[in-house]
């Protein structure tokens, strides 16, 4: 599916529990270049338009800091997903795979992650390069990219484990 | 905070709407070796210790394929998490950083993202390294991890868009 929420040849739909597990807030809204499922991008690219990234109050003041970072990592919701296809044909030739083994924004919980590139901060906004999603997609999460972010608070015996 | 969820000198905590814009169904619950909060890693290692993701019915299915890939990023529910500070003090020396320039479990929406390693698919059960999750935590989505994954759908025009 995807294009237009179709269900293609192959595809397998199943009938899910309600989402009712855990609830999310929509802590602000991403603008990009993007207003049809037709035209975004397929996966981002660091060297691609510069998107908006609005933060709703009172989440702003949560933004302190941000800047000492490159690379941030995006969570936004994929609010026109279906999300009851557990096998799906990205090419709709019949051929299927499993959910779980593509990036499709259609999933049981369409949360979409871009790993983006950090241009600035103005205010409440965080203008970044990367993203891939449609214009007026809601908000969920940001923070730093893993690699560049080193734990302030101690250690913890976990992080000494290895595999016996 | 995140020890056992206080309140350290000069965090800062919101009165924030409830999260009732979109809801997750939990598809699978994560079996690691942490059942304490004071134990578990800051970070995932991979060569860490081989845990095991475990998904629940009527999406087993979905993971058909997923074997085909090395890297899997993993989203996961921090079930414990309380999610009301913006400002947060990780080293509780009085210091503070904005939520969203930490990895801090507390969060506006308490969603964990790693990057692990696939050892092996049994039946409904991944099993994988490079995870930092408590013991029991529930599982939101898993997907090929993007640098791994070429899109199998036809490209689209955002994919050629650069800044201008």
């Amino acid at each position: 599916m995807v294009r237009e929420s179709e269900i293609r040849a192959g595809e397998v739909a199943i009938d899910a529990p309600p989402p009712s597990d855990a609830g999310l807030v929509f802590i602000g809204r991403i603008h990009t270049p993007w207003t049809s499922r037709l035209m975004t991008p397929r996966q981002g690219r660091l060297d691609g338009p510069v998107c908006r990234i609005e933060i709703f109050e009172p989440w702003a003041p949560a933004l302190r800091g941000i800047e000492r970072y490159q690379r941030v990592e995006v969570l936004y919701w994929l609010h026109l997903s279906r999300r009851d296809l557990i096998l799906q044909s990205p090419r709709n030739d019949g051929a299927v795979r499993g959910t779980f083994s593509l990036r499709t924004p259609v999933r049981p919980n369409p949360v979409g992650t871009s790993l983006v590139k950090l241009v600035g901060v103005e205010g409440a906004n965080v203008m970044v390069q990367g993203l891939d999603c449609l214009d007026g997609t809601p908000l969920i999460d940001l923070k730093p990219d893993r690699c560049e972010f080193t734990p302030l608070a101690p250690p913890q015996p976990g992080d000494f484990e290895v595999k016996d």
